[in-house]
This record gives C-alpha cells, sequence and structure tokens, in this order.
C-alpha cells in the first residue's frame, strides 16, 4: 500500500533522551476527528486511539479521512501495542489501515473490542495474536509502560481513560468523556481511582475538550429516557427513534420504554442492526422475548404496538430515516399519527440535512420530536464544571487540552488556569506537536509530519491537494474539452477544433456560445499556422487563454479548459 | 434574457373570479429565502417583496438563487406594484432581474429604497418613475388594493408590514419582524394600528415564521447594545466588531459605546462601508465629527483608542475577518490583545465557516466574543410569545403561516391554533400553492409554476439538472476523456485510445492503472473493428462500459467516462 501526504513539514524530531516522555498527537488537536497520539518513552512507544475523520465539505467525493502516520510508520519497530479508549469511529476507524502498516497488539474494552472486530472483518484484518478486551481496572505492560483502564461515562458503553504508569510520571488520558452520577447501566465513572491516582501524583493530564465552551454539567443519560418514555406512552400511532448505532444505552432506554407500554420494537439500518446484535452477544443490551420483531412483523401489528429504532439522526442521504422522510423506504411507510423521535443533535455541518428529514416528515404528517430543546438527547462529553472536577480530582503537574478544535482546547486551557493549573503548565499544541516532559519540566520541542491522508474508494492517500482543487474547479464551472487534429510535419490543423463540455451549461440553449467559442478557437490557431511548432504546447497555451478569456467576458464564469491535440 | 425553469408544473391556475382574492407565494414558504408573493384580486395583482435565495450545498458554482416567475410573467400586464417590507437581499435582491421583465412602480420605507438604489445602480437598472420611498403610515393605491406600510422592528431599520386593504377583505402581511420594546431608534413597532385593523376585522394574516419553533420573546437589541459597550469598555486592545452590512442599529449602538470609551471606528469591508454611507446619507447613522477615520489612520493610533467594524460575521471565505483571521487581509493585522467580537448567529450551512474563523482568530492570538451565549446577538425575527401577540392583536379570520421552511410553518400553525383561531381557517402551503379566500372562504385550490432559477456568473436560468447532476459527478470522481481516432470508410482504430483525466487520481502516482485501462479499451475495440459500425455511439458505448466497469473493480469510483471519437 502506498501513502501520499498532503504537506511535507519539518524533519522528524528525534526520539527523547533518558528520563523524558513525549506525547505527541498525530490527530484530534485542532479538530474533531481522527484521534491518534503516540506516547514515547525511551524505546517504547505506545499509541492512544486509531480514529478516522469524515470529509470536510472542501473534500468532494472522499469518503473519510485518516490521520498521516509517516512518523509512526518511521518508528514502527518501537510501537508497543494500541490501546482504545472506546469503540467510536473518531477512535478506532482508522486501525484497518493502521495494522496493514504495523501490527501490534491492540487492547480496550469488550464492547471496543467487538466493534474493532466487527470493523477489521469487513476490512478482512487480523489482529495481532497478543490482542485483547480488557476489563477496566485491570493493567496492560507494553514495554516501559504500564496502562490501567478505567471506566469513565460517554454515549457508548465501556468507554474508558486509561492511567498509563511509565519512568518519567504517570499520564492520564480521559478519552471521551463526561460524569454522569446516575448512568443507564449504573456503571459511575471511577472517581476514587481518579482520586487516588491524584494523590499519588500525576505528571500529564490529557484530557477531552469537545465540550469545553459549555457552562455546567451534561445531563444524565437517564433524563433522555424518561422524556423518551413519556413521549412513548403519549403516543397514539407508531414511535419511530432515530439514534446513533453505538448509542446503545439510548437503545436500552427504547427497549425499556417500549416494553412498558405495550410496544414491540423493530431495528432498521444496517449499521444499527449490526450493533444491536453485538450488544446483546456482549450483554449490554437485552430484549425480553418477543420483543425484538421484523419489520414485516410490526407491520402487521396495530400502531400503537411499534417502535421501531432506527439509523439517520445525522439526515445522512442513504439512511433509514432519510429514506422513510422521501417515501422511499423499502419496508416503513411513514403516516399521518406517527411519531418521529430525532434523539441525537446534528453534527456540525449536518444541521441542514436533519432540517431537511424533519420538514419532509412533516409533509408526511408526521409529529417529529426533535432539536435541544426537547429533552431527547445530550451530549456524551463533560461541560465546564465536569472538565474542572477532572482537573481537580487528577491534579497534574501539568496540562494538555485534547479532543478538540482549537477554540476548545483555549477554553479548556482557560478553565485549568481558573482551578489553580499553574499556567506556564498548560500547553497548548496541535497536530504534530511534539510536547516533551521530564519529572518536572514540560514544553513544546519540536513538530513532526501530520496531515490528512484522504480515502475516496479503494484509494488511500491517491487523492491529493491537486485532484481536490481540479475536483473544486470542475464542480464550480464545468469543463470545456478543445479537440484539435494537427499534422505534425506542416504544423496545420487539419480537423476541429472541436468542443465538448460538461457542467458548464445546456449545450442545447448555448449553441451559439459555443459555436463563437469554436470559432474563436479556430482563428487563433489559424493565425498560429506555419510557425515552426516543434510541440504542442504553445497551441495548447493558445486555446487556454483564448478560450478562457472569452468565455470570462461572457458568462463570468472559469471552467477547466482541456485542450487535446491529435496529431494526424 | 432567457429563463429555463427547473420544474414544470401543472397549467397556470386561473385568475379568480369577482369576490375573490388569491394569495399566491412563490417563494418563501417550503424555505428561507427569496420571498415574492402575488396577492390577486380581479383584474389587479400587486406583488410582495422581490427577494433571491442564496445556494444550496447541493449546488456547486451557483451565485444566487431566483424565484420562478413564469407565472408572474404571464400575468405581467395585470400587475399593478411591488411592495417591499425591508431592504434585505431575500426581499428585494431578485428586483433588478424582475425588473428588467416587469418594469412596474416598486414602493418601500426610505432606507428599504435606498438599499434598491443601491442594487440596481450595480446592476444597470431604473426604476419605474412612479417608484417611491413611502413613509410608514402613508397609504399607495394599486388598482384595486390600498396598501398602508406599518412600522415593526427587524434587524434593519424602516422594516415594516402592509395592510392591504381591497374589495375582498382585509389582509396584513407582517414583514419580517419582532416586537422590540426598546428599539435602538425608539420606533416601536406599531401596536395601535395593528389593533385598530384588528379591531375592524381582518381577512387574513400572513405573519413570519422564522422563529416559531423559539419559545418566549426575542430580547431587544439594546441587550446587546449594553453588552458591546462594556466589552468595548473592558478591551485593553482594539476591538473588531464583525456583523452584518445591514445591521445598522448594532453599527450606531457600536459607534456609540465607542465614542463613550474615547475610541474611533474604523470601517472595513465594501458592503460595510457602501451600507454606513447610504444609512449615514439617510440620517439613520451618525458618527459624531471626528470619530469615523480611516484604517490607515487607525493603524496609527495606541490600540485601545481603535474600534473597527467589519463585514465576515459568517466566516464568508473572501470577507474581511476571515482575512483578518487568516493573516490575509491588506491593511489589519491581527495581534495579540485584540479582542474579537462575532456579532451574529451563524446561519444554517455556515456554522463550519464561523468556526474556523473563531479558531484561526485564536491562533493569532486573539480574544474572541461569539456563540449565543454571549449576548452580542439577538434574532431580527419574533419568538413564540411574539407571534401570539400578533395574532391576538390581528385576530384574522383566516392564517396563513409565510417565511419559514416547512417545519416553521407548521409550528406557526400549532401557535395560531393555540390563540384560538379556527383550526380548519388555518392553511399550510408552499411555493406555487393557490390560496384563495372570499369575505367568509378560505381554501387551497390549485397549484401554479414555482421553482428555482439558477444564477452562475452573467448566465441566468442556463444551469439546470443537467448541468449540477453533472457537476457533482465531476465533483465526486472527476472525469476521464478518452480519445479514439476512426477512420470512418474501414471502421478502423487509427490512432488511440489516449486517456486524459481531472480530479480523478494522481497521474503520476496511477500510471500503471491508466495504462491497463488504455489497454483494455483497446482490446475493446480492436474487438469491434470489422462491424459495420454506421456511426459511433456503439464505440461509445463500449468505451464507457470497459472503462466504467475496470475503474469501478479497481478503485471503488465512478469518474465522469467522456469518449471523444475523431473521424481522420
Amino acid at each position: 500500500m502506498r501513502l501520499l501526504f498532503e504537506r511535507e513539514v519539518e524533519p522528524l524530531a528525534s526520539r527523547p533522551g533518558p528520563g523524558k516522555l513525549q506525547f505527541i498527537p498525530l490527530g484530534g488537536l485542532g479538530e474533531i476527528g481522527k484521534n491518534l497520539a503516540l506516547l514515547v518513552v525511551n524505546q517504547d512507544i505506545i499509541l492512544i486511539d486509531a480514529g478516522l475523520a469524515f470529509p470536510e465539505e472542501d473534500m468532494p467525493g472522499i469518503d473519510i479521512v485518516l490521520p498521516d502516520i509517516t512518523y509512526l510508520i518511521e518508528n514502527k519497530e518501537h510501537v508497543r501495542g494500541i490501546f482504545l479508549t472506546h469503540g467510536h469511529e473518531d477512535h478506532i476507524g482508522a486501525l484497518p489501515y493502521i495494522l496493514r502498516q504495523i501490527n501490534v497488539p491492540v487492547y480496550g474494552a469488550p464492547l471496543t473490542m467487538g466493534m474493532v472486530e466487527m470493523k477489521l472483518q469487513e476490512h478482512q484484518v487480523t489482529l495481532h495474536p497478543k490482542s485483547r478486551a480488557v476489563t477496566p481496572g485491570e493493567v496492560v505492560r507494553a514495554g516501559v509502560f504500564s496502562v490501567e483502564f478505567f471506566r469513565v461515562n460517554h454515549s457508548i458503553p465501556d468507554a474508558t481513560g486509561l492511567i498509563i504508569r511509565n519512568p518519567v510520571g504517570t499520564v492520564v488520558h480521559t478519552g471521551d468523556f463526561k460524569f454522569d452520577q446516575t448512568p443507564v447501566d449504573g456503571r459511575v465513572a471511577e472517581f476514587h481511582k481518579l482520586a487516588q491516582v491524584g494523590q499519588e501524583g500525576v505528571l500529564l493530564l490529557l484530557s477531552d475538550s469537545t465540550n469545553a465552551e459549555r457552562p455546567g454539567y451534561t445531563p444524565s443519560e437517564k433524563t433522555v429516557g424518561k422524556m423518551l418514555d413519556s413521549i412513548i406512552e403519549r403516543a397514539e400511532g407508531r414511535v419511530i427513534v432515530a439514534s446513533f448505532a453505538s448509542q446503545v444505552h439510548r437503545v436500552r432506554q427504547v427497549v425499556e420504554a417500549a416494553v412498558r407500554h405495550g410496544r414491540r420494537v423493530a431495528v432498521v439500518g444496517r449499521s444499527m442492526e449490526n450493533v444491536v446484535q453485538k450488544a446483546i452477544d456482549l450483554g449490554y443490551l437485552d430484549f425480553p422475548a418477543g420483543t425484538w420483531i421484523d419489520v414485516d412483523e410490526a407491520n402487521k401489528l396495530p400502531a400503537h404496538q411499534v417502535v421501531i429504532v432506527s439509523t439517520g439522526s445525522q439526515g445522512e442521504p442513504m439512511s433509514a430515516l432519510t429514506r422513510m422522510s422521501t417515501a422511499d423506504h423499502r419496508k416503513v411507510t411513514i403516516l399521518a399519527g406517527d411519531t418521529v423521535i430525532i434523539s441525537a443533535t446534528a453534527i456540525p455541518g449536518n444541521e441542514k440535512y436533519v432540517a431537511r428529514t424533519v420538514d419532509n416528515l412533516y409533509r408526511l404528517g408526521a409529529q417529529v420530536v426533535y432539536g435541544r430543546e426537547a429533552g431527547i438527547h445530550v451530549s456524551g462529553h463533560a461541560c465546564q464544571e465536569e472538565l474542572k472536577l477532572m482537573l481537580n480530582l487528577v491534579r497534574p503537574q501539568f496540562f494538555v487540552p485534547v479532543h478538540g478544535e482549537y477554540r476548545h482546547l483555549v477554553h479548556h486551557a482557560q478553565l485549568a488556569r481558573d482551578v489553580g493549573i499553574d499556567p506556564s503548565h498548560i500547553l497548548i499544541g496541535e497536530n504534530g506537536t511534539v510536547f516533551e516532559f521530564t519529572k518536572t519540566t514540560g514544553a513544546i520541542v519540536g513538530q513532526v509530519q501530520s496531515g490528512k491522508v484522504l480515502v475516496d474508494g479503494m484509494g488511500v492517500g491517491d487523492v491529493g491537494n491537486i485532484v481536490l482543487r481540479d475536483r473544486k474547479q470542475l464542480s464550480n464551472d464545468g469543463i470545456l474539452i478543445v479537440v484539435v487534429g494537427m499534422d505534425a510535419q506542416s504544423g496545420l490543423m487539419v480537423t476541429g477544433p472541436d468542443i465538448v463540455s460538461r457542467g458548464f451549461v445546456y449545450v442545447r440553449e448555448s449553441e451559439a456560445l459555443l459555436d463563437e467559442a469554436r470559432q474563436r478557437v479556430k482563428t487563433a490557431l489559424t493565425a498560429m499556422e506555419g510557425n515552426n511548432l516543434s510541440e504542442w504546447s504553445a497551441i495548447k497555451s493558445q486555446v487556454r487563454d483564448t478560450l478562457g478569456r472569452f468565455l470570462w467576458e461572457r458568462t463570468k464564469r472559469r471552467p477547466m479548459i482541456l485542450p487535446i491535440i491529435i496529431e494526424v
């Protein structure tokens, strides 16, 4: 496999000397997504998470984005293991690509490893045989590191943080977390362990910055359960609940409410079916006998006995709920009297898709429950008071905010100052930053290569800036192809110029414009005939210039112009 | 000028018979944007607003979107005038295009007409000589209609609603409004007039649905002034305030705060400069002598004496603030110690651009004040309690919610039911819906053509679904052009096939792939030689099929494939 990189940066940082620890994020700082970081002590490296990101709006045609792992590959013989904090795509999604290049043991909590197995199967990649599911509380040794998983709360079961002991000093990585005082599974985040390690002394805290802008506390997942229950109780027709597939606790609360109110539950959408099945297999979810029914069966039941759990909470074009909203789902037809609950918040960039889905569901006559104020969703990330609690429990010597766009890191740093951490011990960096610590010092000491590797179809890294620039130009104004047949000996134009366009104008309506364009090119090229043209580049420039100027003047557009010269 | 239309719909509705009034929105219902509606009685039509919309994310290369006005054009001899409620683009932006086709008198409040003049000058369109600025309270006669403008509050001065008296019954159109009890210019919305017309009897209310999802009241613009004042007071360095150019009251409050705290004000960004100048000329804004300074002058003053008012509150790529945030502005360099206030809310779809601007400003060391919770912006639209107040004041027989996406209309209809309007008198429709009323009845009676006319550069309507579909395909996977020279007589391939690609893969890295693709095409075409190919379409299909299959298999991508056959 070949990897091409988006940007070439400074030379590689040298690995830390004795008594030093480096923290090197290759993803997740200055962005939400593709979390991946190295911890380096002496000859040993461990990875924390291996996630992907979803493409930005300026990456047409791109399916997913991976972190650039050049630095990792160049140091691959030192990598002792990959530690996963939880099973979300932005923490495990790059694994299939990374394991093809460095096959090291992978460790994570049971559901996390379950999600990993599903993903690796799909990609036909096998885990290193030493990989294993780790129960929170267990300690895994990897080189000089001993890594202890501790339980946190998040929007997926089995979310963990890591206490990473090593000769330089203890590092605490929170993973994605919040403190839920009344979690659905009864498993409160391990305050005692955090308090204890804070007591023992922590060199460095790496903490989730996603909600660092938001004051207060994130409400408990159970508040959502109560609201869902009351909506399902009052609904006279079917209830359709859209959520993230990995939100197993949400699904659990829907199932419990359904059972309480005499309804059965159909599960719709491939990822939802897969994750629900995996969660049942691993004991994270329970459907009382007869509760889980097929959609066909649901369609035969009276409406007030049915709940449907579905994908599509982000308005994703191909998802089950979106298809329902456009009356395009194979098995579920939205009817007046249905209640649709969109139990999620739109991820930035998806707001318009969700809004469109809501509009379309209303057009079909459904009742729709959605939006921040409806009480049907809570964040999976800690707000400011929880972040401060984490800082106060762990009491680190040094603090690096992670997992956030730049403004989130800035706000999180401010919270650290607010709770009294020495401002000179709070370090803000971005992907590729090399943070280096001794037992008493901490500083940014360099920068290694980092960036984006774009995946388009089966191609990993074969779409880069030039291809994207072309795609953007093509999408803005289309393309004109100008074909000219030239006699190589005489330098005379034999056929053409012919012009073919795509994505520029309705050809049928713009014949006159294209005719005139052809004439302009012809005149320009005829004027060049007889000159000794040893190669065609002068002709190509002439075509581009003449046509570009003419079209700008007439249309104020700049389509791509592609001259093709055929020797005949 | 040629207009092509996005969709062909049902035949034109016939105009209403005697004693009937029709309301026909051609834009603004089921969307936010391109507001334009017809009121029809007997032989007379008046237009309410003539706005544009901004392109959706699935309209690459499109600059603006106009309403399809086919129905209007076909009835143009009956149009008696265009009544503008206020000067925002989504209410006046289509005027230059419409006036080129139906040159009728335009009426609006003074600032509205000032904005119109600026716009028409740019487009070199002149107003019908009977057009004029109308002071709220004045009545304009147009055919059977007599139209009285009344003052409302909104995020631009001189926002008005319309009381439209006619033989069938009084229609009240709110325009975009909120009720600001303490407006910056002291001009409270005209409650008394609304109460009075409600007393007299109103047949139909058409009311702004933008914030129909939001409970409570929209806070007064003055609350923003207080917050801006306190930020400017506390700031030790420069303060840069980004806002919409048309938010003249916001600018006024910034200027007042600047003066109070011994600062002078520079204005940056072309549209901001134009609107500020126009507002000063018309008496809506006042800079005390010496307060408005040039940016160059500002750059020479101590930082604590400077406020900069700027465009770019939506993170628009070419705007002043965005350029500052990427250290790319010609005259303003962001420094540590600067305070940047983004005094606006991101319009749906712009969230990521605004977030990126904030991140970049932080990277440059600025303090940034932004977001819903910061108290530095309020909406210009009425929330639920204000919408109910409007309904209760006007007490219409019939109610049609306007100005909103479908879900907003649904919520607004619910508010009308909540205040006791007969549910059968509440009608929800979308663009093109024909609402017909008599003195006692109201119903949806038909549908006229409506839709989107896309403007790309100088082309109005010459980009439609096919061109957009091509642009989307081009942007997702690029294009491969396959050039083959054929001998027309023999049907033998003489040159090629040659393959040129753009936006597909890095060519340098994918030579082997493209070589193999060429071989595949060659083999397929060679197999066809000797067949009697009277035309080239079979060859073209063969190229598309062979190459399409091969590339999908190898790359899981579907680039556009364009075979070009040259007769040689």
